[in-house]
């Protein structure tokens, strides 16, 4: 069997992003928390960690922390049914997860609360573009992933969780000073517009959903989805906004959408890794939260 | 003099992320996009661009940016005098700055509209720890940042903005759940907080604050603002909010600080490059802003 105190010396390292917080996290020196660390990389004969600020997982690093996690959470179960085995020591085991900057705005945190209702998870979040969380789900980084990607990465299971609605939204003020004729080619190739990193297609999306020929707005940058609402209620710019966000904004008259009633239906799916102890739990969460904030999945599970 | 054509497609291959974007933004081809970039790195004899994806500009490709956003504000303002001197091309000018989330999620947003009215700039905001803004500041990825350094980056200026406000906040139901006792150092050991990443040290600097041996609790990583505040009222966990965004939920008891009546401040300055052409005009718009946000600056300014 591996040495799991040197694997949870390395996960620890990859987790908090450095030596100094792993010694912290496992009430070690930090000196020990390398020597673990170097042992490691001396069995399996590679690097193991990035040493940079913050360190990382090389490629090998990252599958042994998804060991880590796999064991540690088996441990869990095991110690639901043999409580005198359980060590003293063992705390909770943190799962890296893979989700839209959307879905966390609008209904994931509710999965979150959950998921960890429990005691027994924590949760790492990486904000990524749903186009690309599957590549994190790829790489090994994450062990889950809300993602845009309905084919299975490999070794994946995945789950259709019904499609985030968005709404292509813009202040009055905005319109009437740079739409007044309403939303024409012409004046859209002159108007701001919000885009929220460059991975977002959104906006393009729409573009093309609307115009044969679609313009190419000038824009700003704006990488946080509740700034992205405020941005468009201030009149900066106008922008894909999840309907749930903007709901009450439209119904008001506050924010109005650039041309009536012409909605963006992103497909999103839950994609977990198929040999993570547990998944059946986490995706029944998931999949419950995601029905509140969600139009439901229109193919058959896939 | 430069030939701006090819410093002005180097500055959209950069902001753009990709060839194919800039040649959108500027109606070129991708092929004619490339070609200058080329003929642009033939003459400073370096590489400017690296080409991967999102692309991103090599430390002399930044300057050259940096000075073409110059060279393109100077002539918005001798365009102010000379209307007819105006190029039919004249577009907004995008500047690149530096922020922290909280800033953008509470004060931020009413000085970009404020910055933006004109419609001769756009903001190409990038999020970073308040701790680390002032890096991409000297790295010349920025000409302007929101940062929690006071001292002046070299060849910057700073302004003080005053500073934001932090409650250590959590649920009831986390309260009674988690803390029974209140917050205990022994409680905190176990009870999971709110970490945005790795670089946010509010939560250890708070229990710094409050405990001569701070605890090292089990956290969460979450890095939106929203979903902080999300998160704290789905008792996921307790984490150090803005004021801003839940003074009325501590008013109302859906919130409540974790030890009565211990807040963090956080300083805040507004550093720009001194060279920045029209800087005096957004300094004055973020300070304005900053004053409805933040708390009033304490000491003179430096």
């Amino acid at each position: 069997m591996f040495d799991y105190k040197l694997l949870e010396a390395l996960a620890a390292v990859v987790r908090e992003g450095s030596f100094e917080q792993a010694a912290r996290a496992l009430h070690l020196t930090p000196s020990a928390v390398s020597q673990r660390v170097r042992l490691l990389e001396q069995r399996a004969g590679q690097v193991l960690v990035v040493r940079e600020a913050p360190t990382r997982a090389t490629p090998a690093g990252l599958s042994l922390c998804r060991h880590a996690e796999q064991v540690a959470l088996l441990e869990q179960a095991l110690q639901q049914d043999w409580p005198q085995l359980a060590p003293e020591t063992a705390g909770p085991v943190t799962l890296p997860l893979a989700i839209n900057a959307d879905s966390l705005a609008t209904w994931f945190v509710a999965a979150a609360a959950a998921l960890c209702e429990g005691g027994t998870l924590l949760l790492d979040l990486r904000l990524e573009d749903q186009d690309h969380t599957a590549e994190h789900l790829r790489s090994g980084e994450v062990v889950a992933a809300v993602t845009a990607l309905a084919a299975p990465v490999a070794g994946c299971r995945s789950v259709p969780l019904g499609a985030l609605r968005y709404r292509a939204t813009a202040s009055p003020a905005f319109m009437a000073r740079h739409l007044p004729q309403g939303a024409t080619p012409q004046a859209l190739a002159q108007a701001p517009c919000l885009t929220f990193s460059r991975r977002d297609r959104l906006q393009a999306l729409w573009l093309a959903q609307i115009f044969p020929q679609p313009p190419q707005p000038p824009t700003h940058w704006l990488p946080a989805t509740q700034a992205f609402v405020d941005a468009c209620r201030a009149g900066l710019g106008w922008g894909m906004n999840p309907e749930p966000l903007v709901a009450q904004a439209l119904a008001s008259g506050e924010l109005v959408e650039l041309v009536p009633d012409t909605p963006l239906d992103v497909p999103l799916y839950w994609q977990h890794r198929q040999a993570l102890p547990g998944a059946a739990v986490l995706t029944d969460a998931v999949c419950r939260a995601a029905r509140t904030g969600l139009r439901p999945p229109a193919g058959p599970v896939r």
